[in-house]
This record gives C-alpha cells, structure tokens and sequence, in this order.
C-alpha cells in the first residue's frame, strides 16, 4: 500500500516538529509538504527551524521546502499546528477546499458540528463530519484535539462515568512548559517557581471536558498550574460519582479500560490508554511521561476523599498524547473508517 | 530590658539555621545555647553545620559550642527544630523539668493538651498549658506551630470561617523542597520533575486543620505535591461556605484580617497576616514568599468555583512563617501574655 | 542637600527595573523620569513593566508615567538601560544636548573616547570625558559599564594585575539567565539543560578586559555557558603570570584590595569590592551572589595550576554589580568628581 | 550461540540500575546475579531499588533474589557498580577467585597492571592483564573504566593527539547530578545554583588522562563545576598542540575517528565514537546526550584560542558511555578478543 500524503501546517513550531518526529516511520502516512509562516516560505525546513525536541532533523526532512499555508498542497490531509492567531481562518480555508483538517489549535474546538475528538473516548462524534461537510459545501471537514490537560482528564474520567457516573470533578494542574511552545515560558518566570494561571485554561478544562465526555450535567472546578517541568502535565483529581464504588473498583475499571483504536489495532494506540501504578509517589513526569512512547495516561494514588468521592492522581505527556501523538491516533482512526 | 535567653535544640538543621537568623537581631531573645545531635556535642558550630541559609554565619554565633540537648541548658525557652524521630522524648524530657518548650515537630501536635498555635488564628488554645503542667508536675509546656502547609492554609481560612462559615475544603500543595530539610529531597528526584506525594503530609493538613480551626465538622480533602522550588509552598484551595459570600466579600475579609499579634505589636507581627494580589497570576514563590519578611501568606486569584463555592490561591514561606518565623512570633505572643 | 533629579531609559526591562530598587532608597539621587519605548509613552509605570524583581514596585514609581526617550527631561544625569538595538543612537543624541549618560548597554564600550568603568578598577579613565565633549560640543558625555561578566572578573585581575603583573588568563563562564533580560532565554532551552554559546559574550570578555586593564598584551581566552541560574555569573579562572605569586600572596592581595570608592565611602560601596571565602566548594550563586548587597565580587578555590600558574573561581551579581549597581557607583563617583 | 552470564554488584544503585537497563536487550550478554550490600541480600529486586532511570524494571529483573557481594556467584563475569568505600576490596577478592572483573569504580583505576579502559582510545592497554593474573595467581583480573568526565575528555583527545601532538590541556566541566549517584546531590544544593566544586574529580582528569593516553608529559588543568543538570557532562577545552592544526583539520580528524569497536562492530560500539556539529550552540546535554544511545561524544564549537591553540565544547553521557555503557562495551572487547 503506498503511503497517504498529508501536510503539517506550522512545522517550525514545537507541536510541528513533534508531528515531523511522528512521521518520519509512520507507517500509513508520509509527509509531503511543510509549511509555515511567511518569514519561512521558500527556505529550507533545517533553515528556519530551531530545532529542539531531539539532536537531530529526521532524514529527508532537513532539506524540505517550506511552503505557505495555504489550500494548495497536493495532500488529502493536514495537520495544523498553527497558534490561535492564525489557526482559526486557515483551517476553514482548507476545509471549504476539500482537504480533512486535523487541529491541535483551540479555535473551532466548541463549534457544534466539529468533533473534538479523543479516539479512545469519542469516536462517535465523527458523525458530525456529515453537518461540516454540509457548512462548507465541501468534502473536506476539520476535526480538532481538546486542550492537553483536558485530554489527559477525559482519557481517566471516560471509564469511571460509564461504569460510576460521574457528578464533580476537581482538578488542580501541574503543567510543563512546553504546553507554552517556543520560546513559550520565559525561563525568569520559572525558574525556581511556579505560576498559578494559565490564561483560558481553566475555563477549557471546564467546558471541553463536558462536550467530550457528553455530559452537560457534569460540574467541573479547575486550578491550572505552570511548573518547570519539561513535558508531562500531572492533574491531581477528585471525583464525585452517582454510584459509589470502591477504590479497588476505580482501579480495576481503570486498568481495563480499552477504546476503538485498541480494537482496531491502530499504529499509533497504546495497548492499554489508561496505566495504573500502586507505587505511592507515581505518576511523575520524569519517569511516566514516556510510558507508551508517550500516548498512555498513567494513573495512581487512587484513594478515598473526604469531599467528594475518590481522589487520584494522573499524567499525560502534553506534546505526545496530548497535542500531537493524539492528532496522529486520530488520523488513524479517520482512515480506518473510511474518512480519509 | 536584657533578653531572655533560649536555647535551639536541633540546631544544625534546616529550620535550625533560619533559628539562628532570626535570634541574630532579635529585640527580646537572645541565644544561649545552640544543641544539637551526638556527633556535633563538643564541637564549634561552625564545624558542624552545613550553613545554606545565607553567606556567612551570623557574627556570634560560629564560634559556639555545640551542646547536648539534655535539659541542663541555663535556659527558660527552648526552640526545638528537632526531626521528630528525635523531638518526641527530648521535648517531654525538658517540658518535665520546668522549660517552655516551642516546637517545630509533629510529635506532640495532636496531644489534647498541647497548644497547636498560629498566634493570629488559635492564640486561645495557650490556656491548654495549664492542663499540660498538671500532667509534667511542672512548670514547663511544650507548644507546637503546626505543619508548613497547614500553617499557611489555617491563616486564610481563620477570618473566612468567622465570616462565613466553612464546610468544605479542597486543596492541593505545591511544596517547596526545603520542606523536607536537609539533604531532604535529592536532585534526582525533582530536577525536571514534581512528585505526587510527601509522606504524611495529606494527613496532617486534613486533621491538624479541624484542631487549629477548633472545628470537627469541616471536611479537608488535600493533595500534596513537591515541586523544584527552593522556599515557598502554594496552596490551590476551593471552599465551600455556608453563607455563601460573593468575591469581593471573600477579598475584603482576607484585607481586613488582624489577630491578637498585631493588636500586641509583636516584634515578628506583619502589619497584616494575610496580603491580597490583584494580579491573576500571583502569589508566585519567586516574588511572594519574602513579603513582610516572609511572616505573611498571600493570596491571589479569589473567583467563583463550579464545585463547592470559591477558589483561591494562596503562599506560605514554609521555613518562615511555616516553621522558624512561626515559631518566633509564638514565643513573643508567650512573653507577651505572661507565659515565659 | 537636595538629590539630583535623575532619569532611567528603558526603565521598564529588567535592568531598568534594578534602578528603579536601587534609587527607591538612595541618598543622592532620585529619580524623576522614567522613559521606555513608544508603546509604553504616556502610561503609568505600573501598566506597562512586568515587574519581577521583588513582590512591588516600590512606593512612589508605580503611578509614575512613562516618557520618550528623548533629550527633554528636566533632569542633568540619564541611566541608559536600554538595549543594544536603541542604545547608540539614544545615548550619543542625549550626550549631545549636554547630559551626563550613565549606560549598561555595549553600544559606545569601545569608543576610544568613552570611559568603560568599573570605579575601584580604572577611575582615571574619568579623564577621557573632556575629549568625548569635545567631540559632541556638549558638555554632555557618555560612561559606560562592562559587560556584566568582565565587570566580574576586571575586579578580581585588578589587584593581581597591579601585584604580579599578568600575562594569560582562561575564563569559563557559566551564566545566570537574568544576564539574557526579558523574556530572554525560553526554559525550554534551559531547564535541565546548559547552553554553550552566549553571542559575542567571549569577544566582550576579550576585549573590554584590555581596555579596561589598559594592558594590550594580556592574551584572554574565553568559553561562555548559560546555565539555569537565576543571578550571579559565576567563573573559572586560571592565569599566568609574570612574577610568580604563591597561592597564599594572591589570596592576600585579593583581601587587600581596596580601590577609590571605598576610599571616599561612596554610599553603594562595598566595604571590600573583593571578599575572599576559604570553604572549598565556594563561590556558590546562591549563597554569595547577594553579599555586599550584591556589589561584591566573591573569589574561591584559590589552588597552583599544571597549565600556567594560578586558578579560582569568582562569583559576580549580574543585575547587580556587573549591571545597575555598578551603574549607580559610577554615577556616585561621578558626582564625587565634580562631573555632575 | 548461549549467551554469557555476567553478575551485577551494586545492581541497586543508579549506574547498577544503568547496567540492568543495557543487559535487558543484550545480544551476547545476560545476568544471572544481582549483588548489593547487606541490607538487600535475600530480598527482590524490586522490593530494594529505588528505580529511577525509566518507568518500570525490566520484564524478568524485579522478581530476581538480590545476592551477597561475594565470589560465590556463577558467573564467569562480573560488572561492579559499588561505591568506592566498598569496591576496592571486593573487586580484588573476585579477581582473586578466577572472576574477571569490570568496574565503574575508581579505587583500582591507577595500579599499575590495571587496564583503564576506554575501548577506542587504549585497547592494547589490555596487554597488562596478564601481569595482573600473575599478581593474583589466578586467571582472574580488574578492567576499570576511567571517571566519566575522562571518558568524554580522552575520546576527543584521543584522534587529536595522534594527529596533532598535544602538550597542554584546559578543562572547565559542566556536570550533571546523576553523576553523584543516588540519593547523590541534594536539591537544595543545586536548584538556582551551581557548585564549583567535587571532591577529587579535578586531580582525576588530571592524572587519569594521562594513563589513558599514555603521556606523561601532558601538562592538565581543571576546573569542576556541577550543574543542575540531570545527565550529560559539558566540558569547555582549550589545547595546545605541538603539530598547530588549523580549526578544519581538527574537525576532519574527530570526524574520522573511528577505533577498534568499531572495526571489530562491537554491538554497543556507535557507528563513529565522535560526532562534530556545526551548529554554534551545541552540544548540549538535552539535545545531544542520547546521541548514538548515549555512547556518542559530541563535539562542537572548534575555534582558534587566544591562549593554547584550539578551543572546543564536548559532552559524553556521564551514565552511558560515562558508566554502565562504557563498562559494557569494554566487556564486549574483552569478549571479542578472547579475554572472557
């Protein structure tokens, strides 16, 4: 089978250079165009990227042209890893065209007819690409990943509020500095510290979690943190559930857990989504974040509360699961069903 | 007036060190004995102590000879900055032979006669002394200042629960790793890292909190966290009251806070205990923890919660007011009172 | 004595910021112009600086509102913290229209006319000013200061310099991030991780060393590291020299060492400009870089070398001494002088 | 072919930790012992260990008995990962059994009959092994590998000494913690500062780069520094030649380097032992330690040296090609040349 060619939109930045990582041994799609903003148009990929999430441009990427971003690529399929400012226009732009869209940007993540899609948590919802295809008169159609916080959160909380229906959650983040991108975080403000707001991220985990998980009944309360940590975003959650289970019983439908793309097989879908550690002091980021070359969620310290029910805490690799392995998973599902 | 002198059992430590710095320009104490563990008796301070508090040694203090911590110390009040794998015994030892004994350590926290004291929220548990010198058939007493985290979480909630009566308290610590003292945390375990869980910790803000509060009915659900910070834990706290105060009244308490140390004009009393920040990213550890020479919590971020009624978020310099500073002003607020 | 009124260019950044500490509390100057650049013209101080230096801006500057930076303050003495890309231009523009420029930037550092002064190390440098009147018909004039880690290593050479006459010098700087401004360097180049390469930081220390000594056949050879510290540049020294001291003569020299300011007690003076620390694993940023409120250089490690003759390592306040503070001796000497 | 059996001592700590993740996957290598002090003897692996390098144990070591450090295992190999209090006489009694031995330890590094190896720098250094047989009456022996700041140090020298004859060496190393072993630095050592200072390290490089190059008339000078770094020593160098290559002879001399591991295709061996990069702010430890699976040393920043002749910046991975790595490649030649 000869590879699908797809496109990654904002390949300079830190997301962008995760995508080309992810691509370069992929085995359904191959990169056939990067492009970025104006200042890189016309120059190589290695010329103005600054490079930093590994010692070395993948091969046969480095001397790659970087084109513009806009709907003229000979690809089926991009992936955007734009920032908010541009992301919003360009996708459209390339969803009226004809091309399949697959977003880590936060910009049409609450439309209606978008699915904000986690593989293992929401496969349903690509049965709103039908009402896009309708709105932009048009085969093409976007499809976006939630906020790496609430990617990691739903990825725990999907199993717990089939088996237990979840009521409250309360979550405090402890998220890592490449969430920011690059330069992102001044290091002044992180050295030896810790910020506590992360502008619009509570308000994110609040309100994509509900769409996610479908459940506009679901009370959630956010603190986001910035801390110096490289990758890695820890949450330290607790829950209040309609059926009251044990904390033996969270861990088993945890560990359990198993979602269409484990199913299916698909590349990139760890064998288990969810992992759970006994040891005390786990999750950290140092030693879990790579867990599942980074796409599993690992759980620990699940625990009972004193407010609410269960208290537990968990990680996600931001960059990985939560921007743009979990964009890659979604491709693959979307070609397995036939969407691509 | 010439000063009372005391003595610092544990000297050598950590918060022993912040001891030192206090008493080298203290208007009513003065030290006349620095004590410490077996290996250092006999020896100058300057020898055994690992000094990373400052530059240099206090003038004064280098020279001295390091004492058992036996209760022979010519000494009325002595400071124990223990680890309470030793405090326990030693404090009761000196509390039976007629010393007022302040603590640091969490042996004798919980004990129903023993003051846990922050002197702005609880000061009238120092009528538990009496009971206590019924039970040593002496004269001494041993008075503790609770936990780092508990210390900075009581100081918010103190004029919140007057005001508005709290039920329910959700928080989650961000703590610094000289909460655990000397070697304490290894770099391996927290460079590019933050780790869920501190021994005990949860436990202790969940009960210590009801005591100092003198409030059985509130429920405390913690998460404790340690984060490469070098001084200043952060609280990410969300209540639920029953009235139930609008933002601004939550604000206006929290300003208009004063307790008996500065009603006394304490020499280590803050103007005010508790500082509110209007900006939406503080308290930060790197800008907040030396405010009012680090006897003050701030608190930043007051706003409506989705779960239970209010989120704020708050600082407490942890070897400060958390555990030398607090301990200080408490011994001031004894003299004051007539009890040294 | 009235204060002379002062202005601070680019008062907004970090070093301008430092000033704006320095000069809350100084005895001869105070400020009464802050300037920035054009989107901060017309505001007040408080809205337009990311303050990060302390918990407040102090009293008195944060409603202050900010000016052009153009020669028409009413004042007689400017602090240019401006950076390199404004610097020139402003600096000669303010020297022209007959004010006194005091300037942390590199712009005019090798102007043969312009003094680049460190006062304990080379005030007669003082004497260049009448020609750089000359040449701007002004009685205006521009002093400069180093760059923040030849400033560190000028004081100690200084006196080793005068003593035993030096012939090689290799440095390896490891660099505080505070010296990249901000936002300066991402942390994500910087967390876990050292940076190998400062731009044009080795060909400063090279050069500016030699003007500074006014010793053209020094020969330095310089490697410059950015590390994840906040302030103080520490640095690796090893030296050659003509006369061939003993470990214990340089140390004794170094003590000794007393220059101008100290001798007419200018009030940012520190009592010794060079403070030698006998423990083995000193100077350490975090315990030395605030000693003499940062205005002194700490030396350590003192031992024979197999390649040349002597090694140390020093330790200089970067936003300190080696920017603001050396800045505010300046101007003190200045003003001592007679030239303000 | 079965593979050969090896023991670990020291399997517990951070390098035996190393040891264990390489033996995971070796091809000719497999353990049949796990070793540790007093303590572990008797119990799992897993109950002992403080794992610290990645997310789990590897599959078939957690459930291992952890043995006594004595010559009683069946094995013909052991690698020993014992701190130096201890390794020294160990060593010596399984050498004396008939076991050959190699360590990462440093108490037998300068006798005389004792190979410190570095596999593409001094291979025919195993030539004194024979000696030592005699010494021990017994057909078993000690291969040590050098300091890892030495390895990083002489697999640059090495090409460049061979070619171009050196005379003098300057080094200033940037190390990373995991370099003290576990628990190793505390974090409040090492956050926000950097310390100038490890015990012996500098009189190490000094004297063990000669041994290994086998020149004594090579005149060093170091500095060491640690940096809050978690892996990968940076070290700035500055050499003089007697042959004065020009800046693109240097280069093309580390870039061919090629040694007998390499020849001989040692499985551990990297395709080139030295890797030059161009860029003018590599190496650097985040980006460049894993390099050829962290056996790489990678070079950069050649220039023309005000003083000496050449300066260049290099890193080596302090565990890997520093530690366990190196040990195992050293193991690998000693397979392959009949010695094992």
């Amino acid at each position: 089978m000869s590879k699908i060619k797809v496109g990654i939109l904002g390949a300079t930045g830190n997301v962008g250079q995760r995508f080309v990582q992810l691509f370069a041994n992929h085995p359904w799609f191959e990169v056939a165009a990067l492009a970025a903003s104006e200042k890189s148009v016309g120059r190589k990929y290695k010329e103005v990227v600054h490079w930093n999430v590994s010692d070395s441009i993948p091969a046969g990427f480095a001397d790659m042209i970087v084109g513009r971003c806009e709907p003229t690529l000979s690809v089926p399929l991009v992936f955007s890893a734009l920032d908010s400012t541009a992301a919003g226009d360009v996708e459209e732009t390339f969803a009226k065209k004809g091309y399949a869209v697959i977003s880590t940007a936060s910009n049409h993540r609450m439309d209606k007819d978008v699915p904000m899609l986690i593989p293992e948590v929401n496969p349903g919802h690509l049965s709103l690409i039908k009402y896009q295809q309708k709105r932009w008169k048009s085969k093409g159609f976007i499809v976006v990943k939630p906020n790496c916080t609430t990617t990691g959160l739903c990825l725990a909380l999907k199993p717990l509020h089939d088996a237990f229906c979840i009521k409250k959650v309360f979550v405090v983040s402890l998220q890592a500095v490449s969430g920011a991108g690059y330069p992102g975080v001044p290091s002044l403000d992180i050295l030896d510290n810790v910020v506590p707001y992360i502008k619009g991220e509570e308000e994110k985990m609040e309100q994509e979690t509900l769409k996610i998980l479908g459940d506009e009944k679901i009370a959630i309360t956010a603190h986001c943190n910035r801390v110096p940590v490289r990758n890695g975003h820890l949450e330290c959650v607790t829950i209040e559930f309609a059926k009251k289970p044990g904390v033996s019983q969270v861990i088993k439908v945890l560990k359990n857990f198993k979602g269409l793309p484990q199913e299916l097989g698909l590349p990139s879908a760890p064998k288990n989504p969810v992992i759970y550690r006994e040891e005390q002091d786990r999750p950290q980021p140092i030693l879990d974040r790579d867990a599942g070359k980074g796409m599993v969620v690992t759980v620990g310290r699940v625990r009972k509360a004193n407010v609410l029910d269960i208290s537990l805490t968990l990680l996600v690799h931001n960059t990985q699961r939560g921007a743009a392995g979990g964009a890659v998973l979604t491709a693959e599902l979307l070609h397995a069903k036939g969407f691509i």
